[in-house]
């Protein structure tokens, strides 16, 4: 993987940037499916297919931020501990520095190890993670650091959870969901209606400090992102999941951003075409806030 | 095709289920695109990853319903009567012992037999179709048990039939659609219509006495149902249907329910998963009115 | 590919028909993807499987036009300027006879030869163009017979040009969609919002003269269409090109159309169907305005 | 399928042909993988790019015998026994004019339909298979005409049948192996091995008067010849396959020629070419020996 | 993965079986490539084609040696020590009642915990491993648990281990090689010429006491196995594969064997049903040695 | 493209470098199939998974030679002349300044301009090619520098030209092969004879001065490298490459190298690793040769 860089930009080290891409092609609890190992090639190698310029806010981002994409992280594969204390490891000393983190997954665990390196720094962050299922199990196949127990590990932190576009989830899972105070979830049925989704933007609106948005492919409708492990009819739209993070941006500061489980299906280029575009959107959305402008 | 499970559930006999899956792998009078006989399996390897708990109702029907996969249907390949003979066989017992049948296909052809061996605990049934095709030719391929024409035959039944999604047909059966007494069309495009959509509904609220409701995969719109062997865009959405069946549901007594023409693309999973979801969220629906809830 | 004709119909040499059917299976300027050659064929197989009954207009449209599907032209690999030249040098004959052009690409670029040939016998055209890029590019890698430069180059021809369903573009283009005094561009965005598409439908139905449509697959949502070389997310519904094409046809004289840049997916049909489907109602609603009815 | 010609000829009638190649595209008792229907197709398509030049025998075949694509037999879905009588119907006239036939399936049932065609004119026939399975069963899936009996039924019209690249059988087929006085079975493993595959040639070369060959795609290893409905390691090499032909072409009369069960693979085209140029190179071979030369 | 049974036997308990197949879908450490998580499953519905009857020595394995095929040991996320733990806990009782275990994999890893459940019963036994890779690394990714180091694990348990196929380490593996005194490694190359084929098949020979044989995917030429995460082109043969497990049959007891990293390539299932047919062919060989026969 | 390193190798800029591993991802000709511009980054992408140590010699290639991965050769696409231009203009240089080539495909046609840059400081050399088809057409589609025609344009350059490999030729071609003095041709089937393989050997062995050696993929057995646009059976296995490359390497210089014509199959990456492996061995041979080793 050595090498793609995102939108195809030239080479910049990590240390000069403002903004890092960083790939973290990490698959060890994943279930069912395969291949969220090969995601952050796959949307890098489409990323150089995206346009440069902002149709809508008629900038070029990339000419304005200084964007590095980072060395991908590889496998510590000991076990998942390892591997998000690697990751720790690694983006701790950015966030100090002030770097944005824009994390390609791989699977959705290392939002924990992202969430941790961002705690120091913001203590008081708010998490909002788009997702089909709740993920919020407090363990699964023998571990509490499986793909299915990251919004619990992240809820446990202490801070305010948003869940958007939620369409799966166990016995166990709402029952937790009705009486976890920091947590608010917004369903994907209720999104799809007018009420429901004025209501859903109207808390993000009210969500004061900084935010980290938790991208998980399949909260998008599998139409659109059909490369995922497990697609959930009934998800968000392309036009929904802008809306989302343009709001946010608008909102207050976003300290960083992750997209994760996408495994590319070979052939069907679709999904790594929109997760590219999303992701270069959502930059645009956050610095255009950021500058004069 | 021994042994799996739909949601991988622990195995009961079929004689002591109240509701019965049965895959019917037949595949014979197809036209076109192949691979409808790998449907069943396709859909009963996604239905391990639904989730058991419904989010829509609170209930985790598969711990209230007694549900049953029965083993597949071989196919009789001596002609199309020989098979639809032999479905009727297996399915009649279990229609006048009062269980309700989920079947999977394969082609369309087989809701004809199901259809027979309802009819005798339910004569006074409606049949409610969805489907991109009308399927009511008099014949096809010569032979009058075609996929093709598997809708006249059921018109031919006596009884009222609804056909909905539908957005392809001939000049035969244009004919057909603006005479038949029994016969209500409701065109895909009209049901994107507020105004047609609100009809549709009202008309199935309408509906009175027990419903046998067919699903082929291609009334969705192929761009959440891209596994099968004609698309037609323009079709309903995967939230369009799950209005329907819960109106259905609502209204009375639904007593079988069949999902056909499911044919899947390797590699390309989001279709079976969709119809899993969806055949999983029908029995819901039908059930918690069953239920005291 | 000698012999597949569109609809399977009956072969019909080009000189006794009204419309032509013309593959153009031409790749050679394309930068990224790969396949739009194997587009033309793709489309005419699927179109097999198309009903021949217009549902919406209720009429025969095959059994009334002159439908012939034209042999391919084979390409001319010794660069662009000699592949257009016989584009033209074929095409001019069937427009001075005042047939209609129904081309199959086959890279964008064609579009520019097409127009050639219509100029002559329709001086006043205007060009309707649905595309996901604009296109506008001056040159691109090393030729200005690029397909990213053939709306530039159709602009050139002196004629009214409106682009629809653009979301993507450079800078450069940028700066002349907002000068060009024949140029209307409407972003999918806009379209997507009830004042934008109405602003949209208004400006067609004001369009006087002879319109030409040029349709890039990708204007289309990457959901419903996803063979194309590079897609982008937020793209035109079905629907909505339909209701293009019919308040195009009902408003004047529709002189040619080309559909281009559809790659095929091996094993995922939907782009194709969906191609021969919106070209057979394409052809129904112009040829339904021409008749009495 | 209208319209594609082998080798992309130019079109000729059935009728002025002395050699037809006649697509087949049936299949309906097919038990596991699907898409032989889509065979005929795909090998036409393929043969578009062979090559005319015979680069052994030095000439080229297409230039000297009047080769013509017949139109598909399209399937009658009424059961086998409809069918068979169809085919023999369509076959049993160019038979009687002498014309020889070069069959695509579709499923190997097909064989038993050609044959009845041909013993009227060739009472004295051998025939020679390929086949990783012995396809002897009485019966299976309810019918006696299913693929898996072709060859029973084959040995059942009394002439001496031989079979090469058996690897794959049953208990009951074993039985009948040991005692059919005029069945003769090479299995692969002996032919590999040079003692072994002498015998066969030799056994060949004493075959006289016509002989009829029949070629199951899966006879080839499945890693030249994958797109086969159930691979069969160990088979063929396209160089043993091309030997044994030219064997049987140099030895007397080859009355006519099938090759089925090849379920194309999407996007993995080598199955196709390989049985295209097979096909091209059986009919040099076979009208080599016919020609002066 | 519940339910498919090897060859689509009738259900037997594992405790009452003589063989078991043990599916293990597990898939942490993998580098590159993915999906040897769907290995067991793709074997097993492939394994539903293989013919019951061995054709080779005229006997139906399935009807005399009680097969189970046990329930799939489910993946434990904590790390790749956690899983062998419980892979062994699992089989041990098994190997103790003298069972034969056939493990399917799912990544090479697990021949390490299925070895250290063999020792206790079959102290001196001997490892004959079939791979492309010599796997001998001390540690990788951070683990010395991982699938490029699994037969350095092995050869730490002390015993005799022999590897054929090997076409491909690194320098480290090299030493190792070179020093080794248990490591016997006859090298692809060698293997393909008359001498060393002959040279190998005679160390075989001259291996006494019980020998456990494990087969990594990837040791067969990828033209005949190309399910494999690294396929490395100049493999074994299949027929030599079959070699090998006969004369380690005939030689004396084979206590066990396990086939890994077969990543199965959506629909081109070449792979799973060459492994299936290979996986019974030893069954065959193995058990026809204890037999009277 | 930019970015991913041969064997992953640490970035070395091209000037530094004794070997330059070029892509040119250059696809306008072609007429059939389509993709071969994807064909360098798969080859990269794969060959980050080659094992370092070469286990025939044993050493380090990568660790001995300087090697560099030039930037892709981006496509002019006014026109083949325009892009074997840029071709030559960037490769002089390196060639004058005694650095090795070895190219990576694309189409075929690219091998013309390559040799024009050689020409000039080795105008001694002789071309070997290893090919399904001939290529030794004078123009085709419109222009003399088509890939069908690269071994035409190669052959006037006057020096002498050995094809291997060769299956598929025209009549024009045969001509040629059949008077051209400076021509010599091993077609494949010959070299699948003892005698004809040895004969082939002998004319290697004698060929004097520096040889340039081109690869088109196909000249491989599709069933080991299926990944190409016109797959031909009876190709050259991957044992015979390797051997053909030892030869040429061990009798004298080996001057450049390229390897076209791989058009990648989603999915399916046999041919991709298969291509990587074949040029680090030829690199390993190439330069063992040219050390004390």
């Amino acid at each position: 993987m050595a090498g793609l860089n995102f939108l195809d930009l030239k080479f910049l080290p990590a240390k000069e940037a403002e903004a890092v891409i960083l790939p973290i092609p990490y698959e060890a609890t994943t279930t069912y499916g395969a291949g969220t190992r090969n995601g952050p090639e796959a949307i890098l190698a489409a990323s150089r297919q995206v346009e440069l310029w902002d149709e809508d806010d008629n900038w070029d981002p990339s000419a304005v931020v200084r964007l590095a994409t980072a060395s991908p992280i590889l496998p510590e594969v000991s076990g998942p501990q390892a591997m998000l204390d690697k990751i720790k490891r690694i983006v701790q000393p950015w966030v100090s520095q002030g770097k944005f983190i824009c994390a390609l997954g791989g699977e959705h665990t290392i939002t924990v190890a992202l969430l941790q390196a961002m705690q120091t720094r913001y203590p008081d962050f708010t998490v909002v993670a788009l997702d089909a299922h709740a993920d919020l199990r407090e363990s699964y196949d023998g571990s509490k650091l499986s793909h299915a127990c990251v919004m619990r590990r992240v809820y446990e932190m202490g801070r305010p959870l948003t869940l958007m576009g939620v369409r799966s989830y166990s016995q166990e899972e709402h029952q937790l969901l009705r009486v976890a105070p920091r947590l608010k979830v917004f369903k994907a049925r209720d999104l799809h209606t007018p009420a429901g989704w004025d209501q859903a933007l109207e808390h993000l609106k009210g969500i004061s400090g900084p935010v980290y948005l938790s991208i998980d492919a399949d909260a998008l409708d599998p139409g659109v992102m059909p490369a995922v492990g497990t697609p959930e009819p009934g998800g968000l739209s392309y036009s929904q999941v802008l809306t989302i993070i343009e709001i946010l941006a608008q909102r207050g500061p976003v300290i960083g951003l992750d997209l994760v489980e996408l495994a590319p299906i070979p052939g069907h280029r679709v999904s790594e075409f929109t997760a590219a575009r999303l992701l270069y959107k959502a930059l645009g959305y956050i610095y255009h806030q950021r500058r004069p402008g």
